[in-house]
């Protein structure tokens, strides 16, 4: 993030409402008041050099990246600020690592509306604070109409791993036991909800959050964590055919131990969904030895992320690469991965 | 990133060459099959976890983060890939820091050709090879036709402060002198001439490259460096004049002594502009404790990045906060920070 510039006699007067133009973007003085104004002052930043400089112990620290193109850009339960940050903090998290830092690129619209960026910025500092992190560096870019949609932000993140755990989907074994931290399918059904302006829309929020505290309850009661992962674009079934894939195992699920609201499973049956398949932006299931199964459930539901958590499967070897679903009727029903595209733009 | 998905036995044909739709960026098989083979393959990546760990020393890490949008995404000199790249690079070498690991997060238009999309990642690495650093994790979005514009890559970086300098506007002190790596106002002019098919077009290549090495050099001479900053957006007078504002310095910038290359100067007075203010992504500035200045300016030179290093100006106390040109004529003359938008999408 550049520095802030207000060292010149006829500086251009401060930043009352009004819309993005071109030279918001280009680097000159318009530029540093936006970068002043709205993301430093939200951010806490002092933002007067090219990067951050931070303090860390010697050890494995964590790196991540994701962009956010959802539409709407605010939704019930959160907005594309909120969940530009629990998406990174999310990602840390996923690899064991505490959030240290985070930074933040925008690119605008030329014509979006400067207190909508405000409202995002706002967001994003009570999203990084619930996850422990600073953002401490940044960038802005302005592209014309048309060019562009409102905001797009892509956050970056760094963590540190204050473990000897290899959190990865080559460390899941046969036998693992499979967790799973809540109810599924929300933040997709808001976001449709709110999108397409359908009925189910007022009584279904996003369950965009940080996941980071679930995770150290984890870690903090010792439990030997062989994979994490947060369910995103794909859903569930998606993101247990990686680990099925990666780790070259079977996966069992059992269809009944799956919570879904009831609202989200009308949402879904309304619009011809598998829950399933549905994005979420803060469940995530962790792979663990069977012998602390249940200590580690207790971890979770320790905590209000996960107060919900569930035993929802388990790791097998007969049939590699493959996600069986046991289904109410006690059949198993093969889950591949998603294929094409589902719900566009969810996060 | 996410993992490749090959355990299908419907899996999709390979990409071989098409467009991208919007159900490449739906979280499943068409998705990982693009990142497998057009950016993991590119990166020699594994890319199946939500990110990258790493191992540091104990230390000070520094982060940074930059969105692109330059147009046309391929100019002379480089593309959107290599000034990605360059430019995360060098924004780490700017707090003197080695580079050590890239993110790349790629928000991409639908109907983008993926030979485009391999152009670039090719080009990335290539450019991420250069910093000695590897692009580790990524993510990758789709929006709808004229909700984007090609592709806006945004990359983040991590590298290691291996000094115990504090380089940052605020070391800067009265006295100190000024280093340029070099000439100015190449990469403005080569993307104006890409864009607007002008004459100059051919005889002017882009500077950008990763400064890394040039650091390094004056790094390892044991300069006190005080500070650093490349000149990208609004210039070399925009970088000196937060320089000035940071510090409460005056900066004195000798006109003669920057080096502008004639074409340069000519396609500047063609379009009307003044080099000082065109964007740059190649060079840099540096000051250094006036004792060492000789020094400083030897390492540079010894790099092929800064060869044509030079020493253009002196930190004063007169002025506190502001840029004066000593001319040629050996007046001095006041230059403010870029006001507006001279040249948008130039990086």
């Amino acid at each position: 993030m550049n520095p802030p510039s207000d060292f010149q006699p006829a500086c251009p007067a401060p930043l009352q409402g009004g819309r993005v133009t071109l030279a918001h973007g280009g680097g000159g003085r318009l530029m540093h008041n936006l970068v002043r104004e709205v993301f430093a002052a939200a951010f806490n930043s002092s933002a007067d050099h090219d990067g951050a400089v931070t303090q860390v112990p010697a050890g494995r620290i964590a790196t991540t990246t994701d962009g956010y193109v959802v539409r709407p850009m605010f939704f019930p339960g959160g907005d594309i600020g909120s969940l530009a940050v629990h998406g990174t903090l999310n990602d840390l998290a996923m690899c064991g690592a505490r959030p240290l830092c985070l930074s933040a690129a925008f690119i605008i619209e030329e014509g979006t509306e400067i207190e909508v960026l405000r409202r995002i910025a706002r967001s994003m500092a009570a999203a990084a604070q619930s996850g422990g992190a600073a953002i401490t560096t940044g960038d802005t870019k302005v592209v014309e109409r048309d060019s562009g949609d409102g905001v797009y932000i892509t956050t970056a993140g760094v963590g540190l791993c204050e473990h000897n755990l290899e959190i990865h989907p080559r460390s899941i074994r046969e036998g693992d036991v499979l967790l799973l931290s809540g109810d599924i399918g929300r933040h997709g059904m808001a976001v449709m909800g709110a999108r397409e302006n359908l009925s189910f829309e007022s009584s279904l929020q996003s369950d965009s959050q940080c996941l980071w505290p679930a995770v150290r309850s984890l870690l903090e009661a010792g439990i030997d964590v062989h994979c994490l992962r947060d369910l995103t674009r794909g859903g569930l079934a998606t993101a247990l055919a990686e680990f099925a894939r990666t780790a070259g195992v079977e996966i069992e699920l059992e269809e009944e131990a799956v919570p879904v609201l009831p609202a989200v499973r009308a949402a879904c049956e309304f619009l011809g969904l598998d829950p399933l398949y549905v994005a979420n932006e803060g469940r995530f299931v962790a792979v663990v030895p069977p012998r602390q199964a249940q200590a580690a459930l207790i971890a979770l539901r320790r905590t209000p992320e996960a107060e919900g958590a569930v035993v929802a499967g388990t790791v097998r070897a007969q049939r590699p690469g493959q996600v069986s679903l046991r289904t109410r009727m006690g059949t198993l029903r093969n889950l591949p991965m998603l294929s094409g595209e589902q719900l566009p733009r969810i996060c």
